[in-house]
C-alpha cells in the first residue's frame, strides 16, 4: 500500500495566498491496474501560472495544479517502465496513480542534471523560446524588453535574445537579481523596485523596443507601450502584477494605432511545431555553458505552500522548485 | 489673385476642442508656379483621427490636419489638368496651391456622387475593410463587435462583416442612431448611453466575439476582451474615448494569455495591396445598394470648427462633412 502527501487548495485566495488556503493532506493510493502508472514525484515546478488558476477554475479539495518531474515505480502502462523519468501535470502530490494521460516520458541527457527539465528544456524554456521567435517575431539587431528578467522564463528569454544577436533590457526587483542578470550579458538591468519603471525603461530604450516579452502586464506593458518601435511586438506570457492585486488599468494602449503594435496572448501549444529544435539548440547551449540558470530549492511536500507563496513575491532567483525525493 | 479661408489651429486643445483653439484666417495664395496645381476644395472630410494629433505633432498657426475633395482649377502639375477631381491632406482649407505632394486624381464613377470618394470609396471604407479582412482574419460565420458603430468607418463595417457573413454586434450612442444600424442589418445593436457597455457586449454575444473592431478603447475595449473567443482578433482602428478625455486603464488584459488574443493597431498602409480589390467590390456593393451610407453635412468653412467638436461629440450620423462649394 502506498501512501502520498498532497497539497490541496482548501479555500479560494484573495489576493496574495495564505499559508492556510492550503492543507497538507495524506492520502493511500490503491495500487495501479491494468493500463495504469504508479509515479514517485522527484521535484514540483512551482509556477505563477498557478496563481490566477486558483481563483478561477480550481477545483477545492483538489491537488494545487502544476507540472512535476518524477519517477516511475510500477507501471501497467505499455510505454512506461519502473525507472522510466516522467514529466506530469498533476498537480502537487509526493505520488500519484494515473492512467497516462498528462504523463509524458523524458529521456535525459547524462551529462544535464534531471532539474532542467522543470525549466530550461521544459515548458518555461519553450514559452520563451516560442514567444521571442514565433509570437515576438525577434530578429538579430532589435531590441528585446523582458520583465521579471531574473525568473524562471525571463532568464531564459534574456539569454535566448542575446543568443539570437538582440540588445536585452531586463526589469527585476532586487539588486541580487541584478547582478545576475549582468552577469549573464543583459545589456540594461533595471531594478523596478529603485526606479520608476517608465523613465528606466525609456532611458535604457534609446534605440526602442522591437519586442516586449510580458510576464507582469500594468505598469511594466505601459512603460513599454510608451517605447515602441513601429511594428513592434509584445508577446504577453503573464502578467503577475494582476495575479494578487487589483489590476492597474494600461492607458496607453492608443499608442498602438499608429504605431502599429502587435500585442499577442500565448501559450506554448500555439507553436508545438518548434518543440524538436527548441530542445536540440537548448541542449547545446545548455552542455555549452552558453545558457546558464538557477534554481531557488525548498525541501518536502511541507514547503510547497511556502514556495508558492514566495515565487509570488519575487523570492525565487531563477527556477522555483520543490524536492521531494532523491 | 486668389484668396482662400483656412482654419487655423491656434492652441493645442485639453480636453474637448474649444471654438477658440481654432481660428478662421484669410490667406492669399500666389499662382501656380511650374509643377504647382490650384485646387478648390468641394468638401472637407471630418474625421476623428484628427483630434489626437491637434495635442501632438501639430503645429500651432496652420491649417488643421485633414482630408479633402477638391476640383483642379489651375495646373502646371504634369498629370492633373482644371476639372480634374482630387482627394488631398491638406488640412481645413478653402483653396490651395501644391506641388503635387499629397494630391491624388479620383475619377469618379458618373452613377455614384462625389461625396463618396470621402467616405466609403475613400480611407474611411478602406480602414475599415482591410481592418476587418486583414488584421482582423475576419472569415464567414464569424461574430464581429464594431463600436462607434454609426459613424463613418464604424457603418462601413458593420456592413462588410454583414455582406462577408458575419454575426454583427454594434454599438452607438443614441437611438436615432441605433434605428439606422437596424435598418442596415447589424444584428444586436446597442445603445452604449442607455445599457451599461460590458453585460450589454456580453448578452449580445452569446457565442463570444471572434473580432472586435475598435474605434472606442477603454470601456468598449474591456466589454470586449471579456467576451472574446479562443483565438480571437482585436483590430484597433481609433480609441476616440482616450482622445478628449484622461484615457480609462484596461484592466483585463490578462485575459488575452489563455485566450490568445491578438491586439493590433493599424493604419491602411498596412494593407495598401488591397486597394485596387477593395475598389471594385465597394463600387458595386454602393451601385447595386448593398452597402448604405449617410452623411452629415455642415456648410463653409465657418462651420468647419462646429463641424469637428460635433463629430467629436457623437452628434453625426454616418460621415461629417464640411461642404465648401458646388
Amino acid at each position: 500500500m502506498t501512501t502520498t502527501k498532497e497539497l490541496h487548495l482548501v479555500r479560494k485566495p484573495e489576493g496574495m495566498p495564505r499559508p492556510d488556503d492550503f492543507r497538507l493532506v495524506d492520502v493511500t493510493l490503491a495500487e495501479p491496474r491494468d493500463g495504469e502508472v504508479l509515479v514517485e514525484n522527484l521535484y514540483l515546478s512551482i509556477d505563477p501560472a498557478t496563481r490566477p488558476r486558483l481563483s478561477r477554475g480550481h477545483e477545492l479539495d483538489t491537488p494545487v495544479m502544476g507540472f512535476a518531474l518524477g519517477r516511475v515505480v510500477a507501471s501497467r502502462y505499455p510505454d512506461l517502465k519502473p525507472g522510466d523519468i516522467v514529466r506530469s501535470a498533476q498537480g502537487y502530490r509526493e505520488r500519484f496513480v494515473s492512467d497516462g494521460r498528462y504523463v509524458g516520458k523524458v529521456t535525459p541527457d547524462p551529462d544535464l542534471p534531471l532539474t532542467v527539465y522543470l525549466h530550461m528544456l521544459g515548458g518555461v524554456g519553450f514559452v520563451a523560446y516560442g514567444g521571442l521567435l514565433v509570437i515576438g517575431k525577434m530578429t538579430a539587431g532589435e531590441t528585446v524588453f523582458v520583465s521579471t528578467a531574473a525568473g524562471a522564463v525571463g532568464s531564459a528569454a534574456v539569454q535566448i535574445a542575446r543568443l539570437k544577436g538582440c540588445t536585452v533590457i531586463g526589469s527585476t526587483g532586487s539588486d541580487r537579481k541584478a547582478e545576475w542578470l549582468r552577469s549573464l550579458g543583459v545589456d540594461h538591468v533595471l531594478n523596478y523596485k529603485k526606479q520608476a519603471i517608465g523613465p528606466a525603461v525609456r532611458e535604457a530604450a534609446a534605440k526602442g523596443i522591437d519586442v516586449y516579452f510580458d510576464n507582469v502586464g500594468g505598469e511594466h506593458l505601459e512603460a513599454a507601450l510608451a517605447c515602441m518601435n513601429p511594428l513592434g511586438r509584445v508577446a504577453v506570457c503573464g502578467m503577475i502584477s494582476t495575479y494578487n492585486d487589483a489590476p492597474v488599468g494600461v492607458r496607453n494602449l492608443s499608442s498602438i494605432i499608429y504605431n502599429r503594435i502587435n500585442i499577442r496572448g500565448f501559450v506554448s501549444s500555439d507553436f508545438d511545431e518548434l518543440h524538436p529544435q527548441f530542445m536540440q539548440e537548448m541542449t547545446q547551449w545548455l552542455k555549452s555553458g552558453a545558457v546558464q540558470y538557477q534554481e531557488t530549492v525548498t525541501n518536502g511536500m511541507e514547503s510547497a505552500a511556502s514556495a508558492l507563496i514566495g515565487l509570488l513575491n519575487g523570492e525565487n532567483t531563477g527556477k522555483m522548485l520543490v524536492k521531494l525525493s532523491s
